[in-house]
């Protein structure tokens, strides 16, 4: 294994950790506290996103009352010699796995529509939590019985800083849908509720905030300017790419010397569009990393946003059950070339189809968040209606959910939901 | 092979055909013209969708010019036996191929914006076409050198017919889009002009309509009121699902007494999204079906669209460039939450990344048109950015498009484009 | 569709047919009946490889009296322009189909011991045979119930003429084999009697010879010298190689001007090792070809056999029971590093398995000769035990065969036996 | 991760172990140090199959010398409460991994002929080395430049105790094969030299034999009586099977009380065959393993070996070059339906098809041994040759190995090779 460059205690606190402290903002001047040649690997450890906020246990008043302005807790930065802006930063995932004997747990959660939301907030309004146990190549929940597979292992965010000038675009931007939202939230096609919660984007804040190992003025200026590391972004960031896994090498635009990449958010299991928001299997862990350059490759290949080429690991499923949605809203309203609809259609159809086999909408939202299950534009220009799919793996589940094979619905309990959904 | 139930003639007009004469548009009273029990089996022949308006020569103003109110010309309908509302007919696609000798090429369009437009009508706003030699599992066209692969051949439309209560849901909701986009064109999200051209939604007209073998009164009726095709809907129709492809088995809600199954636009192959528009290789051609019933189905399954489980025959690829997108328009408008503005931008990514090899922006846009790339809704819950993937598989390339492997772009010629974009 | 270079009639004889006649023994002046440019593309029509002996009822005495002579009827030979020693001749497999309307069925045998035998002769020492449907890409057999599955399409016989040198050596070298066996039959590894049935390999014969449209002294040099089909040699020929399927392309040696390839022995789909002998689903058929040349290609890479590279048609499966075997026989002898032995354990193993689940001996060896199975050579230096496995995918059964599913076995028939094994 | 049951010391020799000390030979009084109900998961930690013997430089003389007495070294055994001869023990390969900074290196070797040999051992006499890094999912070598690609994962052996019965069936079994050597050493088909080096089989021989935790006259027993762990039989063993890798389930028959089931020889990736007999990539490492029963599962299933269920793990390719072999050895002599000698050959025709890209014999090997090729039984029946093939990865190679890419042979170095064959 690569040298450790990044210690991490899950039974600490994010700002007390014993190496370095991760960071939660980005910034152009966030301070490299790994170094290392072109041709380097190192490993670099990871808390969860949260920072340790969710535990296993069976309560989701956690995820309830999770304070989003502190994440994602990222481990980094790397400076890799020689990086220029109009370079590719070429990283390849070698290993990841989980921090053994010290953290050895993943969750899900439902978030409330008051603190987070989520893809099908407006469906599923209040808290809720599963606990997976992460049995090696496997993951298994005491929360979600009778699915059993190997999860699809990845980082969800990874990425380099930005330049300043990049940096004030994403802000600038992010500000002025802010505002479109103020004005007139309604204004904003397929925001969940059409209120002030949950919000459409998140500004900069030092409330929060940690700037990592920059000091005084600098880290003033990464918490008071640092971008929030919600979206993904040009820079990557917090892509939540499944196919983003273990063996898979990526081409990052760098933007500031020697690139400052950092990385977190590790989930053992993800479906596409990681649909509950915290969604994925959520976990701490580890990384191991190779880095090398591609002088001047924006240019070369024409790219603004990282490309990758996909490891070799799968899991491979030949057999799935697919599920369609188009562009009309479970209201019945037309919208226009909408494939944010079409896929909540899809996923919509999906669950009430996985409620007839016994699960709860819960459980049943928590494995399309969580299976590796493809997600596809299947259809976008037959207008109006976007055509997306959902092709959920067989194999995952031990009972066959074959259309052919419905049998009586078992009892299959319930994921720990909030009664008292304010905190 | 089953017994031919419906021929066609590619050399005759679309309402002059030897057997029956194909639909073109939904409506319950349509005229079954096959009749099968469950268990049965038919071959279909199919004309192309636009019923032969464009044919193999270098002429690009034929797209330009083609008549989009004939879209698309179906076989059927097909009436199952004991079919009954609430059933699920369930559809096997046992084999799909050319009419050896009668019509041997496959066809891809770039619509003029005045005329149909499609997904980047405005980067691509003339219209454009090439024209691909179907060579068994293989494709290749004269206008894309240096592509040549096993192409995913599958209809990209099939449905069963309406009930009267669903077609009257359909128009109206559809009806009340058009009028927003009347009153107020800059209202619809993606629009790609924000102008009255292209249209948002194509609401029923006479004008090209085609019943099928509905006579008299009825004829009326359906051409009259009946849906247009071009988009999917709860009884699947115009779905463009690439991986609904030979070998699968589709699960279809059925609204009318014998379900009334049509089933046509077969495409040679096709990439998620059919980004194009005519995107696919379009061509005229044969289906075999298999038609069973599962009693009850919509609700013993809980759906209200089609579900599906895909064939086994790939073609399979474990090599890929891909890109990615966020919901961050070219312009630099940041969306909430936008899977289609970042399907284009992974789209675009991919188009500059291929033109540095040599191609054309109208060639590489055919490329992923027709190529079986993987579009994914990678994420749709980081706040504001929805990210989406393109995933483009290496070996479809005569030579190597992986990022390391950058050499001198060739020439590799051009498609041909409208230079009068007026008709 | 390329031209149709090589008619068949299934209903008359090998000898009259329409077109050319096909040949049945490999010599350096066979005469070719189809010439092509490098790059050309051709259709050949093949007869199912026994000339259609063997016909769609439940008659199982036409396997046992299948007169093996006459095997196997080949189409062609194609003379490709400039082909000359030493090249490789490239082959790509751009189609296979059936006859429609002409010969749609697929057929497997069990041969008799006393006419051809088989790898399990010893315990399926009766002739038996099953008829397959032939549904597009499926396939299904009123003698095999319960399996339904997307077949591995190929050819199991394809290749270049020999030269004068080679044909000579080939023909010594098996002669030396024969005499060895004439004087001690007990003295050949895995021969399944050690008796005088089967043979250990067929020597020249004008018996049932066809020289194709060679004539006069050539026709009798031909039918007197050339060597008998049955095995692969360094030609190709018949290699029933399944993954040597749709979509593949194979580098051939040429060894004679013009290479004359010829083609036949068309499998529906086939196990590794195409178990039963006559174990593939047979049919007639029609493939089409590309044709061209790599000059000096043998020495250039060195090989002095065909290499090729599959296509990507699948069928991709990915959940397998997995059975193992080593080489002791079953009479407990040991025999050293003997990967015959250890596949036929496994082999045994698996018909096992499924007897457990109401299949006879009979059926579960034609599921194993029929369904894409993976029989892989897993160890050979383990000294003294060889293992061979066999991957048998669970989705070509229409229930579970699991190993953790094991319910009450069906009666699920049985194929027809001879019952009177002597002709 | 599992508690950790059976440690390993890589510094320490094998019969000084912190925790247990392994055990090399089977025998049903061996003594379970490890004791688990059905359900349970452990974690076990394994020497590399050699105890250590060869290490992590570039001295080949340590393959040449290496005391294959010794071999294999393997943790337990696992005693599995309840379980009974004739149920089925199964075993869920959770994880598989390197011993973090403490064994970080795999190494592969070629036998020398006059110890060990191996299946090319007359083409390739010498004892070789080469060591590879193990860099979390990928693999490469210094000395077998440009090869870098994601593992295939296993244990090479596992298996359950033999009861006394079998045990004295495979003792009697192997000593008249090597009796029958003795008496007349080319009686024995494919012994790579006819002599009496290497050998045919390893008899019982308490040299170098390690009888774990058994003390007394149990341990003496056990070391003049026990089986030799190098072939696989009935109760698995040393089967070498890459596909049975990590996520894999696999169900052992039972022959004592408590099962007794050991592992060990975990390989990093192996090619089909493991032709170099040291030829996977040899590692010390840990596995999780979960264990469950199938009560009275042999005659449940009609099975006498194991069978297991591959997990999803890939790595999952796509593109090959495939190579043919059929039973005519290399010095033109036939044989009866020898799938060894077929398999020898397509081997031989891989290496020289390397050799042209600059490797040697021996690196050609090595990458045949290590990288996960598919070695089929592709042909048993075609008299007299069987045809076996070799499908090699292209996405392995840093180079393209394409046929139609043939370029410059690159110089690519050497593997330390013994330059004095005798110790």
């Amino acid at each position: 294994m690569p040298e450790v460059h990044f210690e991490v205690d899950t039974t600490r606190p994010p700002d007390d950790q014993p190496g370095a402290n991760p960071f939660n903002r980005w910034h152009p001047e966030l301070e490299p506290v790994v170094h290392t040649e072109p041709g380097g690997t190192v490993r670099l450890e990871c808390l969860d996103w949260t920072g340790g906020q969710i535990v296993d246990n069976d309560d989701p008043n956690e995820v309830r009352d999770v304070d989003l302005n502190q994440v994602h807790y990222l481990s980094g930065p790397v400076e890799v010699d020689g990086a220029e802006p109009g370079d590719l930063l070429k990283v390849t995932l070698l290993d990841i796995g989980v921090l053994n004997e010290r953290s050895e747990f993943g969750f899900t959660g439902i978030f409330s529509q008051q603190n987070g939301g989520g893809f099908l907030t407006d469906h599923f309004p209040d808290a809720a939590k599963a606990i997976w146990d992460l049995d090696g190549t496997y993951v298994s929940s005491r929360h979600v019985p009778d699915v059993h597979y190997e999860g699809k292992i990845h980082p969800g965010l990874l990425g380099t800083a930005p330049s300043q000038e990049l940096l004030d675009e994403w802000v600038d931007r992010e500000a002025t849908l802010i505002d479109q939202h103020d004005d007139d939230p309604e204004s904003i096609p397929n925001h969940p509720t059409g209120e002030s919660q949950p919000p459409v984007a998140s500004p900069p804040t030092p409330d929060g905030a940690q700037a990592g190992e920059a000091e005084g003025d600098v880290a003033d200026r990464i918490e008071q300017e640092g971008a929030r590391t919600v979206p993904p972004r040009e820079h990557g960031g917090n892509t939540d790419i499944k196919d983003l896994s273990l063996g898979s090498t990526i081409y990052f635009p760098v933007f500031v010397e020697g690139a400052k990449f950092g990385i977190g958010d590790i989930h053992a299991s993800q479906g596409d569009g990681e649909i509950t928001f915290c969604g994925a299997i959520e976990m701490a862990g580890y990384v191991d990393l190779k880095f090398e350059l591609v002088k001047d490759g924006m240019s070369k290949h024409g790219i603004s946003h990282p490309i990758f080429e996909p490891g070799h690991r799968g899991p491979n499923f030949s057999e799935y059950v697919v599920f369609e949605g188009y562009s009309v809203t479970e209201d019945g309203e037309q919208r226009y070339m909408d494939p944010h609809v079409a896929y909540r259609q899809a996923c919509l159809e999906a669950i009430e189809y996985l409620k007839k086999f016994g699960y709860t909408g819960e459980q049943a939202l928590m494995i399309l968040g969580t299976v590796p299950i493809e997600g596809r534009h299947s259809g976008v220009v037959d207008i109006p209606n976007a055509c997306s799919t959902l092709a959920l793996p067989k194999d995952v589940f031990e009972f066959d959910i074959s259309p052919d094979e419905l049998g009586e619905a078992a009892d299959r309990g319930q994921v720990p939901i909030t009664d008292d959904p304010l905190s």
